[in-house]
């Protein structure tokens, strides 16, 4: 791997769980000599400030990417179009402009038309994430071990792809590169469908009648905790993901209804050797998760666990 | 909360992670003077005697339950009939029989015609467990924080549903009594239906034709990794389940399948409002579990994060 990247000016523009873990883990390693961010609220900005992790906070985002020669927009997808032409003319001659946003077709389509030329646009996404957000939910390890996935448009400067690279590395992420579409699909069934099942069934659970909310809640560790933990994730930024991926999302959903109907009818047939089957097919690809490193071994996500006292 | 109740012999019909766990956790604060387990196969038995925790590895379930005081099988749902059936004339007068299985109706209705007059059937389900399974898997902690329910037939003594509570609050476990019917319908939604939705997702990824195996394996921390330890959950116990609360499943699936509905007609219309309101509603819920300690409210369930390494 070649030496991490050094950056003169590195701008964030937001400064969630995402743009947050950026920065703690840019000055961990020491990626950029300035690192300059900005927020969309005032309340933000001054938490950001009084953190005290970058150099400078400021109220525009055109002043946070003057001189800056990597961009990064941390914000959901949606915003990424109006603020590419906000900042458009402000952006210096050879700087990286990327992002981190869970769909790469509609951001390159929202972005690069503002673009000037002279600047490299390399879309990135990290495939990292925790339910928190907000400026103090960041972490410098985050990306340790989890995927960055870049996708160039074609004709992109290499050596700007290559740098891009490096500061992922450097973060701890591994990189992949695809094709902007490739991606809206691997991650519509990989991350979007099953945050749209989360919510779903979370949903369901509070609407019910027969059983109350706080019993739900109280039985939860049979298995529905772990998808209120998905279902807890930004409103705002998962709003955006499906309105941009809409495509990719409903065609795993028709997929996702077929096999679930396919269950259903098992289940309604007491059709028990086909329940099996199907069960322990699954089984095998979590062994294929944790072996590759992508999840603990450890069971239940390695929770912790209190002692049993001995006073018995 | 009343001293721990002390059995002279204590009988385990099983020792997978639950058997293995109540075991453990029994040894660990002397609620039994002893403790003897059998198996269904040799293998597991062989396993079980050379672990150590118990006094006695039998071969024969009638064997195992002769002059026990406490009875607990812990075997999937579906075994639980036949096995009332056979060690039912070897059952001590005055013994509390029980049981951990995830559905209680079925249960009920299958080990209660055979079970004698003088023995005190109170039937029980710890809400708790992980996605490993076999005689190495439990571990003395599980229950802690967790709910044990209790589904006694009207008419049950009394003394004999105290003394079985008592047992698993000395396992750390809280203890909650209700109909067999409602326990039905509340596991349905907090445990059968996130099992079944995460036994068809994972299924579907594994299916997919323009997204390969190995794409779904190294980029599943996006959320598809939270899914996968729920469909690593033991296939037999768990057809079990599915065919024994049939019903309230099925049920629980309608009310999802309309709610997925009604999310896709967002997705497909761009409705933003509606998903957003949906989101920020769920997102409550998580707040809830975590309240009452049903969850940990650390970020991504604590899963451990490396450090970054300094020699950037």
């Amino acid at each position: 791997m070649s030496a991490a990247p050094h950056f003169k000016k590195l701008a964030l523009i937001g400064f969630g769980l995402i743009g947050g873990s950026i920065a703690r883990g840019a000055r961990l390693e020491g990626l950029a000599e300035t690192i300059v961010t900005t927020a969309r609220s005032a309340k933000t900005r001054a938490r950001v400030a009084e953190l005290g992790i970058v150099d400078a906070v400021v109220e525009t985002n055109a002043e946070a990417v003057r001189d800056a020669d990597l961009v990064i927009l941390c914000i959901p997808v949606g915003a990424c179009g109006p603020v590419a032409q906000e900042i458009a003319t402000d952006l210096k001659a050879g700087a990286i402009i990327s992002d981190v946003g869970s769909v790469k077709g509609a951001v390159v389509k929202d972005m690069a038309p503002h673009l000037p030329a002279g600047v490299h646009f390399v879309p990135a996404h990290p495939v990292a994430g925790t339910e928190h957000s907000g400026p103090d939910s960041g972490f410098a390890e985050l990306f340790i071990n989890r995927w960055c996935i870049l996708t160039p448009p074609e004709g992109t400067d290499p050596a700007a792809v290559e740098r891009l690279r490096g500061f992922w590395s450097a973060l701890g992420a591994r990189v992949e590169t695809m094709t902007p579409d490739h991606h809206d699909l691997v991650l519509a069934i990989t991350s979007h469908l099953p945050h749209l099942i989360a919510y779903t069934i979370v949903g369901t659970a509070d609407e019910l009648a027969q059983v109350t909310e706080s019993e739900v809640i109280k039985f939860s560790a049979g298995g529905f905790r772990d998808f209120t933990r998905i279902a807890a994730s930004d409103p705002t930024m998962w709003r955006d993901v499906f309105l941009a991926n809409k495509e990719a999302v409903l065609e795993m959903l028709g997929t996702f209804n077929e096999d679930l109907a396919k269950l259903t009818r098992a289940i309604r047939r007491g059709d028990g050797e086909a329940l099996f089957e199907h069960f322990t097919r699954t089984r095998a690809i979590r062994r294929g998760i944790v072996e590759i490193g992508q999840d603990s071994a450890a069971p239940d996500f390695g929770r912790p666990h209190p002692q049993l006292g001995k006073q018995g």
